[in-house]
């Protein structure tokens, strides 16, 4: 069509007030919905971006312990944290089971259903089964004085872990400290923040631990804290270990001033405490620590590890006023303006007793051209 | 506009069975897209949340090897798994080239193209390349009866790398089984889920293994299907090592009941198999274990690990009913409605016969006042 | 309504150049805004997904010191990357405070504030914090010549991390290379690829260094070159340590051809270089090598070890033709044209001299069917 014509549909204004008000409270809840939650409470008109973090994590605390194996011992981070570093994770060792000066060599197996034995005979050599700790040599030998099983060629002696310490071996990591230091960016909005607020000063850092209520911004954690926070007792957790979720959470609107966009903490165990339904429940894990002896022959101390894993999770939107979505919303919005007309007009058409009239005054019906010619 | 106004655009009822088609035709057609593909299809009436997710991993099995250098050995999971713990992730060393008893001093460097020579004169003090062992001291000294290489100081002897064991030192890491826990949350819907489904036994789980046909659902997987699955040779691949990707996929519809949500696994290899365009086929890295003599002389033993890195990748999209993307869609598919009237216009008035007819019954021309003025 | 029918608005068409351009103008504008910004700008009609990324690491480098407290001594991969491997990151150690052979029994505490003391009423047996190094006695005995601090039970002697070496111990890890191997995958389109691109030719690869005017694919790193791009001085960084992110940018359109999607590379720090307002500025984490003595003796030295920790960040988002994205967009699209007549409507009837005239035309006015009858 060209520039010199403007159409404009042709509109019937029917003075009524009973179907003028209904349009118009359609209209109106309409627009109350598209103004007041879409772009209120869900802020349509913004753009959003999945946050990019960097954690990284800093323990402290010192404790010791008094067993017969292995005397009064002192345990400090080096000790306990294994491995010493990693990535959004931090593993603190609350209990462990010891297996001092392996070496390898031939030791009765562990006595279990399929191990115990009364002669050679029920032992096959070379077998080996996913709970094995060697491989069988086909000998039966004493394990003690009362029970005899396979004999095995192994990391002699072999562990024993059907007893865990109870209390937990480390108890007091209830008390050790960890520091997260976490540096977000959104990269579409290229925004970034540490969840080191710069009105921190560095007395409040030095001494400060989070606290929901009275410090929900200090970065440094008592582990016992995050334990209880997350509705569980610390001191049952130690013994078998387990997982916790450190979960920081960046939603930010970045129409606003950046200072509004702080870290929310919460704290969740991640693992299923319910041990009936659960293959190893809790969560450990074995390392080795190896020695040579002067003679040359390569000893180890293995350890069963039990502990609180915490896996730093942060995750996040952040919004801020873009064209597109305001439009798609605003499209999206005009569109339901019709929907108020379409209503009415069912209304007025179909439903009130003078619809007859409306409907004449609304339509103008035409013949078909060649019905007509037919009938003219 | 005040209420006592209803206004509704007048409309021309044109009596033709051909175009009445047409319109309807293209109308159902737009409907049946709305409905059928964006609503049913692609859920467009869904708000959907990515997946947070936290993995743990526990690794069983031993194995024998027997060797010149090292005798008969066993190797358990604090010997095979590397770090013994990591976040999403699992190491199981499949291969490895054992350097025994290194120490600081000086020792011939391994030979190459640039390290071999006839004379000290080829040798430069203090070099050091990207792939040198240690720092020449300008000496040119026999590696061994035939060859002379630049003098290093490093740690002695050198690596000798060139050789990999074929096959692979721990072939028998095929049968090992990796537990695989992992736990989802989706916050938006405060949803979570572990892939141990409350539905299986402690029995089952004691003694299953993932099958993608007999037990989909299995949390313990057997290191070799896994490459298997992947379409890969593991006795090929355990040689020189290879990064595979556990993915786990928690696609959910979150209308529907949670048991539902189930989880999917499946398998890809992360690294290129292909050799001949790439720079360190394979997975491996170098790490030591430390020994101090009687005499306080430091010695190590450089193990170059080559083996299997396991990397679970969790993903997936929850999706459940919300008003805002509902909103929209119908926005979108009603304002697509008024593409069919615009279509059924084109086709009445500028394609058939009778389209001046057409026109003359739906426009009404207007004369601009200033004209009509003068006309008048 | 039956399919006799095809109902289709009225439409007036006013003969106005005026209006009839400021109508073409405005429908103009949203069509260029809907073709120019949201489809071909923003890519409206493409679906997008978000990558999933594995990434491996090789660093590559030997360095040599000399102190008098270790000797002359060659540092190569195995001594300082820690742990030896981990998923999407590297940590190297550029500095490092050694402490020598400690054991388990009693020392002096390092001082300070708390720890200084005169006589054992000084000193509370028991007593721990959170910067303790061990567990005091309760006696108060001579640190060194001039001071006195409480007796610790802990690992003897205790750490004293007051002096930073400076430089850095391992200032030459400016030249080591860290060779990153990314693959990444899009699951909603099934692409996949790495970083390592297939044109690069095998003695390429073996020899180029990134750099982002002349090699900007390479996925050889110099460390030195990370730290510089990133606009910090390698030397200064070097000693405190820090956490340094290589960004991964996979931002693809997958409508063009794949050889098209290339990663871009850049680089950031994580952490604050602005010592002021933080605690423990940099990056740092201890660690413990265990000897055992022939005499059955457990030894260990204890490292604090500053570095660079390389997070490998990998994001990014694919776009797909897709028809859902498109319909929405087109769908807002003429919702939007609908407001070009609108705002023409006001323009004609509210703004213009011959309101009263045009509006005669565009409305029909219908009374009420009461007042009708009233009045009729």
């Amino acid at each position: 069509m060209p520039t010199t014509h403007y159409d404009t549909p042709r509109i019937v204004l029917i003075r009524s007030r009973k179907v003028g008000l209904i349009n118009r409270a359609v209209q109106l809840a309409i627009l109350a919905y598209v103004i007041g939650w879409v772009f209120l409470w869900e802020k349509g008109y913004q753009e959003t971006d999945s946050v990019v973090s960097s954690v990284t994590t800093k323990v402290k605390g010192v404790t010791v312990t008094n067993t017969s194996t292995l005397g009064t011992r002192i345990w400090d981070v080096a000790d306990y944290v294994i491995p010493p570093q990693e990535k959004n994770a931090v593993f603190i060792m609350t209990n462990m089971i010891f297996t001092l000066n392996q070496s390898q060599g031939h030791c009765p197996e562990l006595p279990d259903d399929n191990t115990e034995c009364n002669n050679n005979s029920s032992c096959v050599p070379g077998y080996v089964s996913t709970h094995s700790n060697g491989i069988q040599t086909g000998a039966c030998i004493p394990y003690n004085s009362s029970i005899k099983t396979c004999e095995v060629f192994a990391w002699c002696p072999v562990e024993d872990d059907n007893h865990i310490p109870k209390p937990a071996f480390l108890q007091a990591a209830e008390n050790f400290t960890i520091l997260v230091k976490n540096n977000i960016w959104y990269p579409k909005f290229n925004f970034s923040k540490r969840n080191i607020l710069p009105t921190f000063s560095s007395t409040y850092l030095k001494n400060c631990i989070y606290d929901a209520q009275t410090d929900p911004f200090c970065p440094i954690f008592r582990l016992g804290k995050i334990v209880e926070a997350a509705g569980q007792n610390f001191q049952e957790m130690a013994v078998e270990g387990g997982v916790m979720g450190l979960q920081i959470n960046w939603d930010c609107n970045l129409d606003r001033a950046a200072s509004h966009c702080v870290p929310r903490y919460s704290f969740r165990r991640l693992d299923n405490k319910d041990s009936a339904n659960t293959v190893s429940p809790g969560y450990n894990f074995r390392f080795a620590k190896y020695y040579k002896e002067s003679s040359g022959i390569e000893t180890r101390t293995l350890i069963k590890a039990y502990g609180i894993r915490l896996d730093i999770i942060v995750f996040g939107k952040a919004g801020k006023f873009d064209v597109i979505p305001t439009m798609i919303n605003i499209g999206s919005g005009l569109a339901l303006f019709g929907v108020a007309t379409v209503l009415c007009d069912i209304v007025v058409l179909y439903c009130m007793k003078k619809r007859y009239y409306y409907r004449e005054k609304k339509y103008k019906y035409v013949e078909d051209y060649e019905l007509v010619g037919l009938l003219g």
